[in-house]
């Protein structure tokens, strides 16, 4: 149901992949709320994906781009500007990719090469997309740009390994511009960290069931989806959230201020068992 | 302009005194989106302000009761539920009060009679509002809660005195119950940490001004106002946050994401300038 | 190995009952440092506990004392200034207690009147303390003082109940106090956040001992003891950490920065293993 | 005066340039407490500042090093362990540094060559120290790395550039690595985030002089200067503090607790005054 909450409004969209992807659900929420947007990620991405699918479904326009390279976002800020008819209102950030673990490089054996790679693509981009539109003046006054993020920026998650650091950095980009673009344009710039979510990237991961198995047990709420995800960008987007601004926002069902839950708990007792004496206490091995 | 966000929904609003409550605004927007409300605040409030010219305006009712008192707030739930023909959907706490403050007396030299009153009035409360609820089953599914809050609760402000420990108490509660009735029924329980407003409450407060205007100048978006902070409340009452809970939730232009911004500093530095010598280097006392 | 740390200086220890609490290894920590120390707990823990034996090994004296009642504190801090010879150096708080969890009341069930108490001596009893010796000026010049808590003031844990909220009222009492005591006294004021520890309070809760399992497996450093936990409030007394305060400091073996750790994950994945299929997917139930 | 904390310890210092260096301070301290050390620094700050006039006084050897060189590091661990005759028990990070911030470039248009450089030699370097470490196993068991930070990492201060963004990810390295070198060999890792510091990095920033005034007013205790700093470092080197990990500890008189101290209220309201009208209301301009 939509409630044109972004009606009129233009927005660039990046990350967009296939329909498991956030940035997909995102785009797809934003025009059913009223929006015109753009879409863009990789050239690969665009080649091997459904983008076009998307982008035809959408009326949109597809902007292939390297979120890394200026000069490429110089152009997708540039076009979607005159393709839209005017500055835009909204942006939506959802780009990470770690070499390190696609190589299966542990932590403590990081390739520094991949390690850059990481970070520029994770998180550097975030801070040239924000310096390409500011110098061009192609976000609108009141304008909302929203990046994804996770808890593991916070806390350690074992296998999360540089992208916890790139999300660290990612998050600190956001305040860091927020306090900028907020204080000349009134532009915000918030991170939204979300559940884990099961995504085409996120599918692959080794033991990402039982992580997601315990992060649902552990929320009150149980893991959000990318539809909830969606929703909660558009809010972030809209006229009513426009003095949030160089926050980290989580969307978790609770999970982030959980320490323990019963459910949690009670299965993971469940390995414990057979390790406990007659008097139910554990015997360490 | 409505969006529709509320439509159908229930809610009880609880500490709108006059057109300078944030409560207040709260009220006007949720009817603006939708929703039928009732509306209670303390039987003397209700004598001294203008609920009674809200309520007519709104279509709404009346419940006076002592937020303190176990009995006045099941009267407030099961009305609620009759008047409005349902179980509710949304209820806003927003309540606080220090008589330590009203008494001057410092932090060091608190009365604790007058403190137990602070925790029992400004924290306590949320907590018997939501158990009430809940043993009354008056909240709906997915139903949001919300409790207004300031960044006090984490970082100590001079003269905001036991209310500082209220907030972080409120805060907590918002945490604890929000575990329990997030996995029972889906309910969230969130806290929104608003920027100083001038209320009524506030604008008696000696310094008020001088508090305002450097938080005003900190935050890149400046204060956030009761309007927007309205419009903040009504979106976490939607169906469109519906994995959010257990939050605080800074809604105050950027202010606690700052450590220093340039126009506080310009206006720090003109205090100084008389006591820097001639190198520009500061004279200490 | 005694270092002398505490070479001259006189301190308060609140709240040691046998030789498994904490309190009692800070006492004995504190004297091998070189400090000369009184001893409080209430009227019934000196009858029932074994604190003489621990005051007869310190030469220490024992001033019984409810924590709760400004008069007893009063008592305390004036007895303890004229017996040491001089105005105290340290203090340690450690004294918490839930008449609703000894009742197994649950926190949509809690009884108002437990609440209070929990309140009073958990967290209440911190500031009483600290206005009477403020009052009295009982504390010396860069004085430092001491309160144990629990991460579960940040996030909720199934089970500590009323207790969590008391911690975080706790904690925002230490930052309140500390900036008074601080800027008039150079007294600085923390808390530390310790892990779960195998006390007698602690020991007759129901599933305690896998609470202890996770908390050991998620840390990379295993749980803390009570012997470390000592070690790291002699630290906070001693004149190397004078610039400290309005700090929750985690002594926790690394647990309050863990998302999740290797070790736990696959703990909890025993009990999982049963419900998955084929494809190594969760079913879930 | 020494406690002989740090006896028959050994360790590494990188980062002293001259005596009004954190780092330079830690080295003092850290022999004076009974520890053998070797400096590091880079060959052009070897050559430039008076780290070899400190080598001699503290009997230690310099290697010169350049931090962003994982073959440079390797020289500086082995060396080390040889010259010390054993594994290291603790290293010091003291290490920063933006080319951005030198050449002016402000934060909205940054040179992402520079941007790179920043975040290499300020956060990366500490990554590959302790990945080297750890593959030379030339950290001893129980071990303690410390990295010095700032609270930039956390709110934004106008000025500080991407040094915030490096800060960020300076934190999150530490946590990061913390989980891995503390479950396999008990080593812990911690940042200290300090009051600003009058160094020689910092004296030559333009307006360093007023954001001193401001952090030591808002500070109950006042800013921790370089010494004090060298004290907490020993802490934390010492035994005494062997379960704490992956924590970021604010060293700095309050000012993370504070949100407004009356001192620095007052100082900022001078600035105020011609600005109200006859009511003392602020006149915005």
């Amino acid at each position: 149901m939509s409630h044109n909450l972004l009606k009129g409004k233009r927005g660039i969209i990046f990350g967009a992949l296939n329909d498991m992807s956030i940035a997909w659900k995102v785009a797809e929420r934003a025009v059913e709320e009223g929006a015109t947007i753009t879409l863009s990620n990789t050239p690969i991405a665009v080649r091997m994906g459904q983008v076009d699918a998307l982008a035809e479904k959408l009326h949109a326009e597809v902007i292939p781009a390297d979120a890394t390279s200026v000069e490429d976002l110089e152009t997708v800020f540039s076009k979607s500007v005159e393709i839209l008819g005017g500055k835009v209102d909204f942006v939506l950030h959802s780009i990470g990719m770690s070499p390190n673990v696609r190589k299966k490089r542990t932590y403590d054996d990081l390739d520094y090469g991949m390690l850059e790679k990481t970070l520029d693509i994770s998180a550097l981009s975030f801070h040239k997309m924000l310096q390409v539109a500011k110098k061009q003046d192609a976000i609108a006054e009141y304008g909302s740009v929203v990046a994804l993020s996770y808890v593991a920026a916070q806390r350690t998650f074992f296998g999360y390994n540089d992208m916890a650091d790139a999300k660290s950095l990612l998050e600190s980009i956001a305040r860091s511009f927020g306090y900028i673009y907020g204080r000349e344009k009134n532009v915000r710039i918030n991170t939204i960290s979300q559940s884990p979510t099961l995504t085409t990237a996120g599918s692959g991961v080794k033991g990402m069931d039982h992580l997601l198995d315990f992060a649902e047990k552990m929320s009150p709420l149980g893991n959000a989806t990318a539809d909830e995800c969606a929703d909660y960008c558009v809010m972030m987007f809209s006229d009513l959230t426009r003095k949030v601004t160089m926050q980290n926002l989580y969307h978790d069902g609770g999970f982030s201020s959980m320490g323990m839950s019963l459910r949690a708990m009670n299965q993971y007792s469940k390995g414990l068992e057979e390790y406990t004496d007659e008097n139910g206490h554990i015997i360490y091995g």
